[in-house]
This record gives structure tokens, sequence and C-alpha cells, in this order.
């Protein structure tokens, strides 16, 4: 049995984070550092997402294939960017089956290396493409301090990688997989997301432009979420994908890739949960409907079984908590695992013809009518709770956005309640890097299409290049 | 686009095998040694094969996690039948951030350690038995010879680990799995199995003792297919996995492991594919019906759409290529990548009425009148398929299955026509050594329940111990 005593999210959210997830069995720390182990809520949580993207990429033509875990260095150091960039993460073998190996192999942090030696490989004319794969793996980043879920060493995650015959095709596949993850966020995780481009600093290493998700958690710290990146040509210049075009000229494919990780549970937790567990909209939750009986009579029994099968019908993920705990605990229980609807079935209510319903994210209760179309209400319900659990988080969303015209101002919000900040910047790096300075404030983003605040630099005074979202960052 | 000359297999089975992996884009070899990409092709078939065991493990009580993939040294050595079980074959990290690692890290061959360290973390009380857990990884095991799908140094799996408060329960546990696994095999892959149990030498390290499903190639080698041990207390001892009994005194579990691999994919080629390419049966097939057109008329499309609507309809996996090939291409294609049936569609067919439906596995092709309710048909054409390949292979299995009385014909049968050999063994590991020599035949298993053939060892001429099936292996 798990700990079950949350502290308070707004006296200490790190801890308050760190409880939810203990007390909800997301999550357990490991004897292997900076690891974590996912327990069967979590990964739960994960299979829904898995199932539910995985979807959105097979109906938009993407196929799933597996590449090795282990990338040769040789291999690794052709793309000088990538391997500057991921240098200082990555964890290598050296001894494999009692030899010290010839050449070291890394884990890797990502698989642009080992898809690009694929398609240089197997591409051979502008007929082969596009070609649209997706993986589902674990990756390796050595980093020195960890969170469960935000931030460890391992994690899960999904890595798109495409070539294709143009720019045009290529780009619109980096702005069109960023949709989807938008739409995804949205529509399925509640959690509203600016979108925009990193800055030069802050994009991939290696990309020619890198498309990012960014989402703002409950306490004004900002999450890189999902991010796109265009490669242009440079990696299949770098590893020599090349394809006979259509004038029958060898020329080097467009090449994007994308990904979302197991840090979008650690999202679902800091935007929607409280001080009594775990929050999930409905539409992602593994288990939508828990029925808790109160006392064991026929009529309690055969209601149970009734609303159970109705539910079930309609393909509402329900089922009864039959264990030998208290009804009290089971409600606890529920509650702290972020059960979206709790159906409480009592003798006492029965007699008045009465069952209860009690929503999770507002724990409003309500009595219901027996003789209600239970399977119609609850799926009215759950969209109720879903848009309502993405306005909510929209309404604090703007509270805490705010538009910046001084670095002083800057500093004070940044300080006080913090937020995302809508300034303007010149586009030098100098200038990002003194913003840094703010209690470690990064750009999350260029935004697209954005007027200009006052059009000068908030650090520089100079001419503005763009409107950016600057934020604190997990 | 991939080389699609098939060796015949009678002339080079192993060529044969690799020319099969190739043609219908199962994986390709990659620049990592010993690994390979799974491609598209291939990882379609192990989607189906998680969808479909992943649904039997969930509907038998077991709930997916994820543990890390790598164990600390020190956590790894503390079961020394483990250690020494795996050592020659295990990878180590030595290096990460850049630094030297105080301690190394192995990547994981197979995860009892972290799984008994979890367990040990959080069990308490007989009420939180039994813990039934199962992951979806990679592993890896520094294989020297090397492949695709049936040996390499990584490959993917599943791996249930549980615990139990009885060892009785436990037991029931590992012979349920088994059982999980050969009737998956039989129903769905349609490959036959024998399951019995390791002899001593032959069973997991670390294990009370292994049971076993053992398959037959088409060549007569056979293929240890699926495993599940029984650990007893073993490992909760090494691990101190312990609860607070019934009778409130600390007691350690009863723990089980078992596991299935990409493996299978290599045995669905070597059991049922042939000379032009990939048969599969139709209940594991990624797309178990390609609708073909032989001319562009409104007729032939407005059948097409038709008759893939209805399928479709159906829940049967079904897609119209429409690619710009011909039609003798596409059905080449369709015929290398196994997909079970295919439907043409001509404009000369229409005309009186008929289509055509031809069946990958016997390649017989039959006029069908377009009254047909194709659906129905479709449906018992494939069960009809899944059937006749089960019983095809089961008719192959029994005439290279010999029962053998002495060594001399042992050895001429293994080396003229190999098989599955039964006979008798009086239990000693030097007569199973003895019998290695011949081929590197090993015991696959013991026989549980089967009458002994001659009663007596048919190395040694002791008493006999046991009815082995023995066989070469992959």
């Amino acid at each position: 049995m798990k700990n079950r005593a949350i502290t308070s999210r707004d006296v200490d959210f790190a801890k308050w984070y760190t409880d939810v997830v203990s007390a909800a069995s997301l999550a357990d720390y490991s004897n292997v550092k900076g690891c974590i182990v996912i327990e069967p809520n979590g990964y739960a949580i994960w299979e829904r997402i898995m199932q539910e993207l995985d979807a959105m990429f097979k109906a938009t033509g993407h196929k799933n294939v597996y590449m090795p875990l282990l990338i040769p260095e040789n291999l690794i150091n052709k793309e000088s960017d990538l391997i500057n960039g991921f240098a200082p993460e990555v964890a290598w073998v050296t001894i494999g089956g009692q030899k010290k190996l010839e050449e070291r192999l890394c884990i890797r942090p990502t698989s642009e290396t080992l898809f690009s030696d694929y398609y240089s490989s197997v591409l051979k004319s502008y007929r082969d493409l596009p070609m649209k794969y997706n993986q589902w793996c674990n990756v390796m980043r050595w980093e020195k301090e960890t969170r469960p879920f935000l931030r460890s060493r391992e994690f899960l995650w999904q890595e798109g990688h495409t070539i294709h015959e143009t720019s045009n095709e290529a780009e619109n596949e980096t702005r069109n997989m960023l949709e989807i993850y938008r739409k995804f966020f949205e529509e399925f995780l509640a959690i509203p997301v600016i979108t925009g481009r990193k800055t030069e600093k802050e994009k991939f290493a290696g990309a020619e432009y890198t498309l990012t998700i960014e989402a703002l958690m409950y306490n004004g710290i900002s999450l890189q979420s999902g991010t796109s990146h265009y490669f242009g040509q440079k990696f299949s210049k770098s590893y020599d994908i090349k394809f006979l075009n259509r004038n029958n000229e060898l020329e080097y494919a467009y090449q994007t890739s994308w990904g979302v990780s197991t840090r979008m549970i650690g999202a679902l937790i800091m935007v929607h949960s409280d001080d009594n567990g775990l929050v999930l909209p409905p539409k992602i939750a593994p288990k939508q409907v828990v029925i808790v009986k109160i006392g064991d009579n026929d009529s309690v029994n055969k209601m149970s079984e009734e609303i159970f099968n109705k539910l079930a019908n309609n393909n509402i993920s329900v089922y009864i908590d039959d264990s030998d705990k208290s009804p009290g605990f089971k409600f606890a229980e529920a509650e702290v695992n972020g059960v979206p609807i709790r159906i409480e079935i009592g003798e006492r209510d029965l007699k008045n013809n009465q069952i209860t319903v009690v929503r999770r994210d507002t724990r409003e209760k309500q009595a219901l009518d027996v003789n209600t179309d239970i399977a119609s209400y609850t799926i009215d319900l759950m969209n109720k709770m879903q848009n309502e659990m993405f306005n909510k988080a929209l309404e604090r969303n703007k509270t805490k956005t705010y538009e910046c015209h001084d670095l002083k101002t800057f500093e004070k919000i940044m300080q006080d309640k913090p937020g995302f900040i809508i300034a303007d910047w010149c586009g030098d790096e100098a200038c990002e890097l003194k913003i840094k300075e703010i209690r470690g404030t990064k750009s999350r983003c260029i935004l697209e299409n954005h007027k200009h605040i006052d059009g000068k630099c908030i650090v520089c005074g100079k001419e503005a290049k763009h409107t950016v979202l600057w934020g604190i960052q997990y």
C-alpha cells in the first residue's frame, strides 16, 4: 500500500507532485539512479495515450517500425550538430559478451541517426517517397536532476521520422504533425497549448527549425510538451539519403522528425490534479467510471450489474470495485487514482429510487433517479467534464499570461506570479541569455503571425524581429 | 525496392529464410552488428501478436508496467544462478554523461532482477497478493551468431513476472501461462506445439523448473517458442520479497516469470511460408484481404468499392491496392508479403458476373458469382485456411516425429531427416551431453504423462526416468 498523504499543491508544489505520483501509484522510484518504475496505473495512461496517438498517426499514413537501441559511435558522429547536442548526455556501452568492444555504442538518445542510415540504404527512387515511419520505444539521456515523468534518464516516447520528395511536402508534414499534437493535447488531454517556432538557441540539434507545443502548469511553470522538426536536407547530406528524382537526377531527400513522451503524464498531473490526488480527463482515463456498492443486498447487487452492463455496452470503461474494502476506502481510492466518475449504489438510496453520481474534477454529487438513461447521462457528463476541464485550464492560462513591455516588470512577474510572458525580441542570442538570468526563463517559442507588442526588444530596445513567448521551464 | 528473388527452401533453407525476410520487407540488416531494423511489414505482425496476447493477459488479470532498461551490477549479482547464466551475454554501460560510472550497469537480458527489487519494496501483506505484472520491451543478449528474428542481440518481447501467496497458486500461474502460449500458437499462429518441462540443464538460470512450448520448423529443426518459469521462493529470498501472511508471520513470496518474443515471427516464416514468400494465417495477418483491380472502368471501380465496404464493415482487414503498378506486379507483391486472400476484379470477369478469389496458402483460384455474400464467403474461407494451415503443419510434424530406441538410429535420423525424436532418458546429464554430440541435439522437453518408450535410457541403457523430446535447435 502506498502512502496516501498528499501535500497541498499551494504549499509545496514539487512535493505535491511527487506525492500524487506515489499516492496514485503512477510510478515508483527504482534502485536504478534517475530511472523510474512505471506502475500499472501510470502505464495504463500511457497505453491510452499510445492507442489514440497511434490511430492518429496511422490515419495520416504513418507506419510503425523498430530501430536498434544502440548506435555505433562512428554513425552518430556523422552529423556534427547532433553529436555536439547530445554528447554530454549519452550512455555508452563499452563491454559486450565479456569483451571490450572495438567501437563503443551509445544508447539512443533519439534515433535520427538510425532512421537516416536505414533510409539511405533502402531509398532508390522518388516512387519510394514519402516514407513516413514512427517508432514507440525507450530512449536514454543522462540527466543530472530527474523527476518522475518530467525528466528521467530513461523515458518512453514515440519518434516519427519521415523523408519526402520536396521541401514543401516535408514542411507540411512538420506542421501537420504539430497540429496532431495540438489536437491531441487539447481534445484528449484537455490541456491548452501554445504553438510556435523555437529560436535558433532552443531548436533541436541539427534541425533547420523546430516547431513546439508549450503548455502551462498550475504553478505557472511552462512545459515543452511536443516538438516537430524540419531538417531540410541536412541529415540526408550527412547520411547520404539520395533518390532518383522525376528528372532522373540524384537528389537528397527532405526530412522531418517529431516526438512526444511519457512527460505527457507529468503534464496531466500538473494541469488537472488537486490535493486529493490525480484528476484525469474522461477521454484519456483508462477507467472512466467506478461503481461502488454500499451494502450487499440483492437490490444493490442487481442494480450494480445492470448499470455496469449498460455502461459497458456503450463502450464506457467501467468497473465494479468488488474488493473487501469499506465503501469509504473505495471512494478515497477511486478519487486519488483519478477515476472521472463514481457511481454509488446504496440500499437506502435505492429505497428512494435513487443512485448517486460523483464527478472527480469538481467532486460534485448528484442524486439520480434510477430510471434515468444512465449510459446517455454518463456520456453527456463525461463530455461536459472534458470541456470544463479544458476551459478551466484555459482560463487559468489567461490569468497567467502577460504582455510585457519592460524588463523590470518581466522580472517582477516571473518572481511573484510566474506564467507565460509575451514580449518582443530583437532576435539576438545575447538578449535571450540576459532573460535567462531571470529564474532561468527561456524563450518557449516565437509566436508566428503575432502582432508586435511594442516593436522593440524588451532587453536591448532595438527593433523587434519576433514576438516571443517566454517562460520558466521544467 | 527489395530484392524479390527467393531461393527455394528445399535447396538452401537458411538462404530461403533470409530471402523471405528481405523480400517480404519484414526486416533489414542494420549497421549495428547483430541488430536488425524491423520494417513496417514485420512490425505490423508484431503489433497483431501484441494485440492478441495482451488481451489474453489482461483477461487473466495481468497488468502492464515498465521497468528500467539498466540493471546495476550489485543488483543483478544478488542472484548467483541468474548472473552466472547471463554474465557471458550481457552488454555493460560504463560511461554516462561523459563520466566513468562508479558502478557499471547492464542492459537487461531479462528483468527478474528489477521486478524482484520492485516487489520487495512494495509488497507488505498477503492482501497485496497476487501481483501479476507484465511488460512489453526490448532486451539485449550479446549473441555471437545472429539471424533475423530467431536470434539477435536486441529483441522485443513480453516478460510476465508474478508473485503469489502460495506455491500452489504460483505453480498454477506457471501452467496457465504456458497454456495461454499454447493456445495462442495453435489458434492464432496455426503452429502446433509440444509442451513439457525443461531438463535441469536446459531450464532457466535460477528457476525451480521451466515449462516450454516447442515447435518444429519445415526443415525439421526445432524452435523453443515460449517458456514459463516457476521460481518458488528462490528469487524472493535473494531479493527479500516478504509479506505478512494470514498467520501474521513474515513469509517469502512465490514467484513466476514467462515470455515470448519476436522470434515468433521467425516461426511463422519457417512453418508456413514457401518459395513465393511469406504465408500468414488469416487470424494474425495485419492485412487479410487485398483487392486488385484489373482495368479502370466504372464497373470495376464500383465493384471494388462495394466489396471493400462489405468486408471492412465485417471487421475484415482489407485494402485496395491503388498504386500505379501493374496488376501482375500487385499480385506478386501481395503474394510475397503473405496477404492471405486476394480478390481480383476485372472488366472481363464482371461481364460474366464474376470476380476471382485467390488464397495465398494453396494459391488456389476460385471464380465467384458477384451475387455471393462476399463477407460470409471471406470469413468462411479464412477460417478454412486457418484450420488447414494448422493441420498441414501438424501432419508434417507427425511425419517428422520419431520414437527411437537406439542411439545409432537416433543419429541416422538426425543426420538424414531431422525432426523431433521421442526417446527415454535416465535423467543423467552425461547422457544428455552425449546426445548433444549428434548435430548439437538437445533435449527440448521432458514429456509429462508420456508412457516410456522402452523403459531404459537410449544412451546408457539404465532405467529410464523420463521420456524426452529431442531436437536440433535454432
